[in-house]
């Protein structure tokens, strides 16, 4: 996928929507990938998302440790990549390798990006104020690329127990919301 | 609709997709009705949900006021409600009159429930830390009520400007995750 810079002023509109994305990090060379469901958009710009990411994760403490992360995107495509990536540890697994995923290099962070994702947002830790209470972490993205070929993303909508809803039909209403 | 109370522990299944939602507020014996794209669940059980709701919106001060609400869940036919509530202010207007919304009795708040709603979360306010920074709510879903008879319920994700993506078909992949 050919991905280009995308305005920070409409990255709202790639996650509000609700998909799954993993979410990728980086310590001392090794890369690490999770899949979480659990994520709002906070602010149109610069874009703030909020999202709980378990201690029960490894990404939990590098998150925390490198204050820097990507969320990308998938599609149906990886659906089967998204379970598996859930479904097992990084601190075991080489997740990029055992997934056939290839990882490229983000412009203002050191996580690894997800070439085989349709969109990719370098994230820095802005607040950790709820971390201790929620596992809650509010990201503020500093860089987004999209695959612009991508018009109509077959994004993932978890229901829960591996049960996804994959973004269907679109339609378009006259609206004075952003 | 004929909905029935639901499982606590499942209704992180109703919201994780990243629906558009209805908030339903009640003061003084008059409701409002506001839509909502950024919310998150955050904790299982009791299920938590954190959202945003912008202080440009009266229900903003009536949430503040009553420490309750209601999120209902509406799909494709509710479409044009949907963003018609989104376009106008309950503080002139009585929306479920003017969207020919029917309001139920909830079980435990005070906010109405939408009737034509596939689903409905009765929600009491729980924590309030990021209010005033990003005008960030943390509910407590209380009460839930669900429509057994929509299995595959056709959600609406916002992806900005009034174009929705339609939740489609479903996948159904062997998962450890919850």
């Amino acid at each position: 996928m050919a991905k280009r810079p995308y305005p920070l002023s409409k990255v709202y509109g790639l996650l509000e929507p609700g998909p799954v994305v993993l979410v990728t990090t980086a310590s001392k060379g090794r890369a690490n990938i999770m899949t979480m469901s659990w994520h709002t958009m906070m602010e149109f710009e610069p874009p703030l998302v909020g999202c709980v990411i378990s201690g029960r994760n490894a990404s939990f403490d590098t998150l925390k440790a490198t204050r820097e992360c990507a969320i990308n995107i998938p599609t149906l495509e990886l659906a089967k990549q998204v379970v598996g990536i859930g479904n097992c540890s990084g601190i075991k697994v080489d997740k990029f390798a055992k997934f056939g995923l290839t990882p490229a290099a983000a412009s203002e962070v050191q996580a690894p990006l997800i070439a085989e994702c349709y969109a990719s947002l370098e994230c820095r830790l802005a607040d950790t104020r709820l971390v201790n209470s929620y596992n809650f972490f509010i990201l503020e993205v500093v860089h987004a690329w999209v695959d612009s070929a991508v018009k109509k993303p077959q994004t993932l909508h978890h229901r829960g127990n591996g049960l996804f809803a994959v973004a269907g039909e679109t339609v378009k209403l006259r609206s004075a919301m952003k």
